[in-house]
């Protein structure tokens, strides 16, 4: 992978960074966040321009412009990547790590005294507004809102805004009608006394109305926003999407409703001229709900006073506790996704001995293995299939430049996922094609006791994820051996795989306490940069879990694998496994048989059957 | 206990609450918090404002009184003694608990509208206020600084403020002298580029000098303020101490000094108008860094584009990393510590089946051989003495109302600690002194798990102490037990017992990074209301660990015990250990046995060094 030459691109930059047609003042700094005017973490195309200015392009990223330096902050998932994808322009700031300056501290050391610092408003969340324009003004800067995108204004063959048809998903798949969602909603906004709620997230909009779109690549969202009122529904979609008859009787916009059901359809681009007129026309005590998240300019587009900011809303704390049928769909993604997998992995261990197989064909043999299940959308993310040193870089895709071939001698990673339209999956396996090295077996062993430890672990009713990220370390901490990222997100039910408001790392704190219902992601890992990968995830349920003492009625809690993908026994040093882990391993792969193997039974797919036997043997441990 | 009769008491404050001679306009509420003027945790008699109010007399709590009502905000440590201590007038809010709203919250719901809340601006500190205003403010109230104290002004019969001698400590004990502090304090200054820096905790003031006091039980302080300068020193002390030729000699008062090193000394009660006159002469860009804990009174006194605040100022971050002349201290008075401890528990042991011996009593006989120890000061807190249903209260300090007398039927709960000229001690022990039932040992033993986990625990050079709170939970957790307060606080060296900024909590997520030479405490527990309380702590010290892998370099940290008390074996259901916990308890005790058994004997203590060697004989684990 070579670099992108950002030369002439920066000089652009910087030189429209002082065009009074674009700036009313000139802007020393020019800020580039990741994400789209709906703070999504996957983004269209035409959304890309931090990739577009810089040639990074992993999800997340910021990138800073001043006139003599270009910056890009990431974190430890990046760091490989960033360096790889970036010319000689760009300084990297690794995050997390100790002497790593904030932006805000950076942008003070470098910008001359006074300095104006310039951002698209749309871009930028509120909160993240709030913390850098105080950090700014108080060592004598500004922040500055910029109208017009300036990436926009240099990037000539900028892709054009998807506007792609609407999928609509009946109760089977979403136990709750978007009717009963609203009177939910409603009523948590009169416990909160505020007259409107205004849904700028994408996956927030798909939930509410039980649609879903294609917009975003992986993602399986919609360009729009809503404002609810307890009176009014009005979504801003832009298209003839909604002259489509299946989505416009799942809205019912041509019957007759109670006006508090009636949703009016208005363009996507009023959405900020809407909530300003909805602002002017607040009486005394009148609020309105936004995320904290939201955009700097839709925030600014309600006053002060009335404005009522959370960083969850009430719709991401509904969307991650699932229902009953979501509970059922997820299942049932997550045993065809098993299916494919076991495939895959059959197939694979024909295969990479002959040498003939790249990254690249196994990713694409995953795909084509999971587009043969029912249901089957797209894929959930864009498939990590990593060999040897590539591995180590923990969000690695592989392209032409990098495509390595798998062999019997290095440690093969797959991360991979899709949308069903039941539910959506991600999975990890590192797999070894020969003879595992004793070092990657102790590694590899250490990441499984890690995964146990969360898997297993009991909690109290009302813990929050980050409390249980330790676990994941501590086998690895004992011998000095650790992983740079968070070992677990909200995972979505055909919606984002990366959702809120729960997860578990060691980063977040202001995650929402864990409840039964929810689904997040256990992967631990760890990486040796320049040898190899390694990372077990799946994605698991959170269930009551019954204990002797049962915290005084407070009720206990623990996790249910969804994923039912056989972990490699022959990458397992067993004698590093106490009894209860090694009890854990079997059942899990006596669970994988049974179901997994049912449906492979069914599916008539008699050599992944095979396959799956073989690879769920129990393991003996030595006493 | 019974509760304080508060009738009156309420009459008399929401009468001042309207007189105007102490307000400008009528408050509907007046805030009571706990702190003094420094935001002590311990503070002196003149102080207990809220206890006075209240009847409740625990180390934290914040009282809020309308005309209609009363309210005491705390935390789990002290539901019990609350609701024991308080008469009808009060509500207990207990904090931690789901439904139980936040002081801002609850003031909403029960304020009418604009209503005026009352607080001592320099009892509240700037943080607080400033969350508190802005909640208030949004609902249309306002939060009002009130000059004169309310309490103080029903308050007839308020003792005077303490203004004891004071103690110079010499570089045997300090390990660095009071300019040198100075010197590394400024150089911190310039790196931030402030001019002038308030130290505002009492600790911080005595650790800056080299100097003590007891102004306060158990915290080694003394009221004083400082305010340095690059080129000055400030000291705002009261009283005739100054005038004592030791002190002279050791703050050098009566040398010529380089002018940067004389200290000006000046009248506690002139720190406002002194700081405001700072603020008002202060040059662009001349920034004053204080905490953000700091009174609000003295933040105002700083206009508000000169403030540089952060919630640990460098002082606290310095004083947390002992040296080795303070570690060496710590370790000296641990010995001496267990000395008395075994002398304490040999006695216990003899008394208690001749049911004479009373947790009064029993805190008493601690203290006495506490007391013949070389360069015992005080206590380090109030000893929390407390037998079966009274360990379950879990700062529970004993009274003639609650006195129960020790048997060979309960649990003995003893949480004590002392102030040594060379070192700080913290340590609870929990025995039977007849035998344990099944249950009582299940749970102990699951404490003891945590204990062990935490303090042998490895991890990453720079992981935070909050990060490793889990690991104490994690036995008790599977059986569907929890405790609520953290595991670990930080522990001053000849200073308070309870000190910042590292700590091992799920409370805390603002705690410093762990760095060898940092002590905290170890204390898991399991509380049963009505029955029992079971503690296990050690102070600790934060060492370099070695692992096999040592984190690529980073470094590798674990803890030493520095307490050295046997851990009644009694109590131990050694089946529910692993090995390794197994051998961690018996190589703990063949430390005590050493180290505290050398000591035993070169004091000649001959029937207590019997009582440690019994009391240290190897578990056999069943295998």
């Amino acid at each position: 992978m070579s670099p992108k030459i950002t030369t002439e691109l920066l000089k652009q930059l910087r030189q429209v960074m002082k065009n009074p047609k674009f700036v009313q003042e000139p802007v020393q700094a020019y800020i580039v966040p990741s994400g789209d005017a709906h703070q999504s973490e996957y983004i269209a195309p035409c959304d890309c321009r931090r990739a577009f200015i810089s040639g990074f392009d992993g999800s997340a990223g910021t990138a800073i412009v001043t006139e003599q330096h270009a910056a890009m902050w990431t974190d430890g998932r990046y760091f490989l990547q960033a360096a790889h994808q970036m010319d000689n322009n760009w300084t990297l700031m690794k995050m997390g790590l100790k002497d790593t300056p904030t932006q805000e501290d950076w942008l003070v050391s470098v910008l001359p005294e006074g300095s104006k610092v310039g951002v698209d408003p749309f871009i930028i969340p509120a909160d993240q507004w709030k913390r850098m324009s105080k950090a700014l003004r108080s060592a004598g800067h500004d922040l500055v809102p910029v109208k017009e995108n300036l990436i926009d204004t240099i990037w000539t063959d900028c892709p054009q805004r998807p506007c792609k048809p609407l999928i609509t998903l009946d109760l089977s798949y979403t136990g709750v009608s978007w009717r009963d969602k609203i009177v939910a909603l409603r009523s948590k906004m009169a416990e909160r006394k505020v007259m409107w709620f205004v849904v700028t997230a994408l996956d927030e909009v798909a939930w509410l109305f039980n649609l879903r779109g294609s917009d975003v690549e992986y993602n399986p969202v919609f360009f729009a926003y809503a404002v609810i009122g307890m009176n009014t529904i009005r979504l801003f979609i832009d298209g003839d999407r909604m002259m489509n008859p299946p989505v416009r009787e799942h809205l019912q916009l041509d019957s007759t409703l109670e006006p508090e059901f009636k949703i009016q359809v208005m363009p996507y681009g009023s959405i900020l001229s809407e909530l300003q007129a909805v602002g002017a026309g607040l009486s005394p005590k009148e609020k309105v709900w936004l995320s904290d998240k939201a955009s700097y300019a839709l925030t600014e587009a309600i006053p002060k006073a009335y404005r009522y900011l959370t960083p969850y809303t009430p719709i991401c704390i509904a969307k991650a506790v699932k229902n009953a049928a979501e509970t059922e769909g997820m299942r049932r993604a997550h045993i065809k996704d098993a299916v494919a997998l076991c495939e895959l992995f059959n197939w694979l261990e024909k295969e990479v001995p002959k040498g003939t197989v790249t990254e690249i064909i196994a990713a694409d043999k995953a795909e084509e293995f999971r587009s043969q299940q029912k249901d089957f959308v797209e894929l959930s993310f864009a498939t990590i299939s990593s060999t040897g040193p590539n591995g180590a870089i923990i969000h690695y895709k592989p392209v032409p430049e990098t495509n390595r071939t798998l062999s019997v001698n290095e440690i093969y990673l797959l991360d991979s996922g899709a949308q069903y339209k039941d539910g959506t999956t991600d999975v990890t396996r590192t797999m070894h094609f020969g003879t595992p090295s004793a070092y990657e077996k102790e590694c590899f062993t250490y990441v499984l006791k890690g995964h146990i430890a969360v898997s297993a672990a009991i909690f109290p009713n009302g813990t929050k994820g980050h409390l249980l990220d330790s676990f994941a370390r501590s086998a690895l901490w004992d011998c000095g051996l650790d992983y740079l990222h968070g070992t677990g997100h909200g995972v979505g039910s055909f919606l984002n795989v990366h959702e809120g408001p729960c997860g578990i790392s060691y980063k977040t704190f202001a995650d929402e306490p864990l409840e039964a219902g929810m689904i997040v992601s256990d992967e631990p890992g760890y990486y040796e940069d320049g040898s190899f990968g390694i990372r077990i995830e799946n994605v698991v349920l959170v269930i009551p879990a019954e204990t002797k003492y049962n915290f005084k009625n407070r009720g206990s809690l623990t996790f249910e694998p969804l994923t039912l993908v056989p972990i490699q026994t022959k990458m397992i040093d067993v004698n590093l496994l106490t009894e209860k882990e090694c009890n854990w391993v079997n059942e899990y792969h006596q669970k994988c048989r049974e179901v997994v193997g049912a449906e492979l039974e069914r599916q008539g797919r008699h050599e992944a059957l095979r396959w799956l036997l073989r690879e769920t043997e129990p393991l003996a441990r030595v006493q």
